[in-house]
């Protein structure tokens, strides 16, 4: 009977009552901004022997790094509405969310323009958040090479069927909803990924961790890669965690692990379409439903929305670039309004 | 008697009658954008077989590199004013130009909120302006060490005398206008700088002229290592230079070569404070000042602002993050709005 009971909650939890249908119409006209600026939050010094084999610099000192690089906006009106903290994905930055490649309004823009503080990171050793060049300087003077960082770039032929343009460079899905004629812009967007090099959690955790106090409750909105991230944020501390938004997570928590953090937060699980066609992706929409099932089964309010079971068809892995990628934020934001208590 | 001329030209040309004395206020209120958002500026596509050494992610593949990142802001009613376009310098991003490390109004906002549409890049290969893998995995797959990219880091304490904060770590000087108590905030603004692995010119320059043209003119405001490359850009093409400001530039142009690219455009070279206590500084101001001399010689309308001349005294080599950088921004909008014809 527990099981039953509990089974219906997580199928009623499922269900994506306050996903609303209606399209939202694209904000226009100027934009009324309080306040924007950038600031760092988390860092430390380390020494190193290995700053630079060049004359005009020298080799030895401190240098600050696992800082996160923080941009935010504060519309006029909107210091008292909830933050959103928006954390991209694998071999990308924060220009994720903004312009989009085929020159669109991003997702950063948007909820700014909803009302919203709105604050986009750069995971730490990565964009305009500091590396450290000892590892590559030290086997320059004779280390071993494995003082080598582990760093990838993703190619746009592997990417193709990561980001879900078509099952296989360079064929595209015939509804598909990303821009692909503009992907030489999207490719100018990734950069070398530092993540393999890093302790977990990353650094880039305790960074939201702290924001997510700094801002007194944020919304925390991650990607790919980055989607477990709020999760482990609210397992350090769910002080701050007014919400979570996880984006076509790589992973939700264990479903059969400490589900404690998580009961108190208001949570979505995004995935967008053609998820069941990619052996990378679809047993990570299998674990997430296991997760929102788990979860809601013990008192939390979890929902898992896969926008092709709402009638909304041809979403990418990228679906804040996506053609459709303001209605799906419009929906995002009556989410909030209707789930998110600061 | 024509190098009398000349040198009276040249002293003429010197004296900052544009450079007006009055401070400037803060503006405050909200801010009025018309439209803002990320692109890219040039980029290639190269072959690789090293992006990466996880299973995870393929090693052969294309990836594009060398293109520039361009955040932009257009001020309600700014389309017709002259755009700057903002070029941080060594080991630093676009941040420099954003919230100073002491939480003040940035550069970037302030010519924003003066009417100007404003333009602040990431150097190519730094920040979000991607980087290539690939030399540090042929390395760890058995290359040789020169495969390694040359990449440094300015340590704390030598960046301490390079920016002028003191004539040593961790001196200060007891009028230095730079928010010194702020320190560990602008340490995490630097980056490790990968200039010495790129061609000369930078593919930076070439991205700034093509963005200079996209822009149908625009006043390029270029810092310390960077601070050549506006002239550079103008040696390539000087449509869409509509003005160069060279803030603490690394190097002039020699004034010995040809100057025939830098007559037609209006010029200022801004010093700050210091200059002659530092070996590294004094000959690059000694350098310019032979420039500028050439160049209004030859025709051209050219400026050297040393701001003690000025009677304005106490900043470091980062004045667009000093206590009086509004006063010093607002003295370059007025030097734009008598000398920029765009």
């Amino acid at each position: 009977m527990r099981g039953i009971v509990a089974g219906l909650l997580a199928a009623l939890a499922l269900a994506p009552a306050a996903f609303a249908q209606a399209p939202t119409s694209t904000p226009t006209g100027p934009l009324s901004i309080e306040s924007q600026g950038s600031f760092f939050v988390g860092g430390r010094d380390i020494a190193s022997e290995d700053l630079s084999t060049l004359p005009a610099y020298a080799p030895a000192g401190t240098i600050t790094v696992d800082q996160m690089y923080v941009q935010y906006q504060i519309p006029a009106g909107g210091t008292a509405a909830t933050p959103v903290v928006l954390i991209h994905g694998c071999c990308l930055t924060g220009t994720t969310w903004e312009t989009t490649p085929d020159g669109r309004m991003g997702w950063a823009e948007y909820f700014t323009r909803r009302g919203q503080p709105t604050y986009v990171v750069d995971q730490v050793r990565r964009g305009r958040s500091a590396g450290d060049p000892s590892g590559v300087n030290a086997v320059r003077k004779g280390a071993p090479v494995e003082r080598l960082p582990t760093v990838f770039s993703a190619s746009h032929e592997s990417a193709w069927a990561i980001f879900r343009f078509g099952t296989a460079f360079p064929q595209t899905f015939p509804d598909l909803q990303f821009p692909i004629e503009a992907q030489a812009e999207f490719w100018k967007q990734m950069v070398p990924d530092y993540l393999a090099s890093m302790p977990t959690p990353n650094p880039t955790v305790p960074a939201l961790a702290a924001l997510a106090q700094k801002l007194q409750g944020a919304v925390l909105i991650s990607h790919s890669q980055s989607g477990i991230y709020p999760f482990q944020t609210a397992a350090l501390e769910t002080k701050g965690v007014a919400g979570i938004i996880s984006v076509e997570p790589g992973a939700c928590p264990d479903a059969a692990g400490d589900l404690a953090p998580y009961r108190g937060i208001p949570i979505m699980v995004l995935f967008g379409d053609y998820v069941e066609q990619f052996p990378r992706w679809a047993p990570r929409l299998v674990a997430c439903r296991a997760f929102v099932e788990k979860v809601n089964a013990a008192g939390g309010k979890a929902s898992l929305v896969v926008l092709p079971d709402q009638g909304i068809r041809g979403n990418s892995h990228m679906l804040m670039q996506d053609r459709n990628n303001l209605q799906i934020a419009g929906m995002l934001v009556d989410w909030m309004k209707a789930n998110v208590k600061r």
